[in-house]
């Protein structure tokens, strides 16, 4: 890898991330990401598309005994991925491949849980009208991973998905009559305003209706104070103290 | 009409509704519908399953010059439509016929708004196995309600929807490609629970992406205090005085 490096601090110094200083750099949603997902010890969990490794890494701080596979495109990243978890002391396989072929050390593979953040903006940046044509392309895009994930579940396994909110109806289209048990926990910035972010759980072949939660809120008081910390209680646990989302998880059905 | 009626004061008694004693009875559902309509004067307005005209009714007594249409499939109702209409001289035609074959008054119209609350047990009561198979059942008329609506709306035209929360897959779905600019308000008891009813907005064939609103939050506290007044100043606006839900009206693309 030529570009140069950061060493970033996740989970309030729990986890040291080596990560790109340009490109795709991971930060809260991966956190946020790990922080929802109900997996517990001997379980299974698959990242599609693991990038650096942070949102596994963050998962196998807070979870013991997890076996943890991170399905990764890019060579580079890829290779940082297993940098991270051998720097960190935490057990995670990472395999090179593709979401959309699946590669053979994943093929007839199942797992109890599927974790993914796929990128927002899918085959480029964002439309000159304002993100409606980036909108259409990315459709089938966002299907494929939603096939793959469901692909690689086992039967009520999991989906753990964190995506931005307007990508809501895509999500829930791409699920429709495959998942259940969809639950939708909005991610607000501050109190009041609408979501930035959705966390959205699927349960492969399960048929419990959907549930929208109150929102997370992230940031406490009406406006960004400057350079203060003004993180709500709930998030400060989730992003420095690798607390789960703890309220979601023990009431997902 | 056999049964017995009531008469209820809506909106602090800006409206007085004859309604059956048993039966389907109007509430805090369609005050909130009509209160999200954003029609203004001089466009044309269409409730599907108008019921007893409360939603209409409302919607008539806050903007002043609609063109309002009721269709209703069952004659006692329809009647007790037009009954209330009169009684509160308000403007709203009222159609007997069914939704999914369109009555001749109504083939070949349009509506710049249309509005529905569609019953929530669609073809019968609650499934014993806590709502599964009937939540299965519905998925077809669901889709009905929605195909009407979108046949009847006029290009760009404005649906707005009560629905219960755990029926939010079901419209997503059923409006996925047709309609756009989606715009969805959880409906919440109290702050921070969960939604219990969401009403979602959609544009006929617009492509805006979809939007997550905050919480619309009903009662003020914890916790029910017995019978005492407990609505939010929100809630107390719009249930009690008639007011728009104004923000989101406002904001609407």
């Amino acid at each position: 890898m030529t570009t140069e490096l950061t060493c970033d601090d996740f989970l309030g110094g729990r986890l040291r991330i080596f990560q790109p200083a340009r490109g795709y750099r991971a930060g809260a949603d991966a956190v946020m990401l790990a922080a929802a997902c109900p997996a517990a010890a001997g379980e299974t969990v698959l990242e599609l598309g693991c990038g650096a490794g942070v949102a596994s890494l963050c998962l196998a701080r807070r979870v013991a005994g997890l076996r943890l596979t991170g399905l990764e495109r890019q060579t580079d990243y890829a290779a940082l991925a297993r940098r991270n978890a051998e720097a960190n002391a935490l057990p995670l396989t990472v395999i090179e491949g593709d979401l959309a072929a699946a590669p053979p050390l994943l093929k007839g593979a199942s797992f109890d849980h599927v974790l993914m953040n796929p990128p927002f903006f899918l085959g480029g940046t964002a439309a000159p009208d304002g993100g409606r044509a980036t909108a259409r392309s990315e459709e089938t895009p966002l299907a494929a991973w939603l096939d793959a994930a469901l692909r690689r579940l086992k039967p009520k396994g999991w989906l753990t998905v964190i995506q931005r909110a307007d990508r809501l109806d895509g999500l829930i289209h791409g699920l429709h009559g495959r998942a259940g048990a969809l639950t939708i926990l909005p991610l607000a910035a501050r109190e009041g305003r609408e979501a930035g972010r959705v966390i959205l759980w699927a349960r492969k072949g399960a048929r419990a209706p959907l549930r929208l939660l109150a929102p997370f809120v992230i940031h406490a008081g009406g406006r960004h104070e400057a350079d203060g910390e003004d993180l709500t209680p709930d998030a400060a646990a989730v992003l420095r103290e690798a607390a789960p989302i703890r309220p979601v998880i023990a009431k997902l059905p």
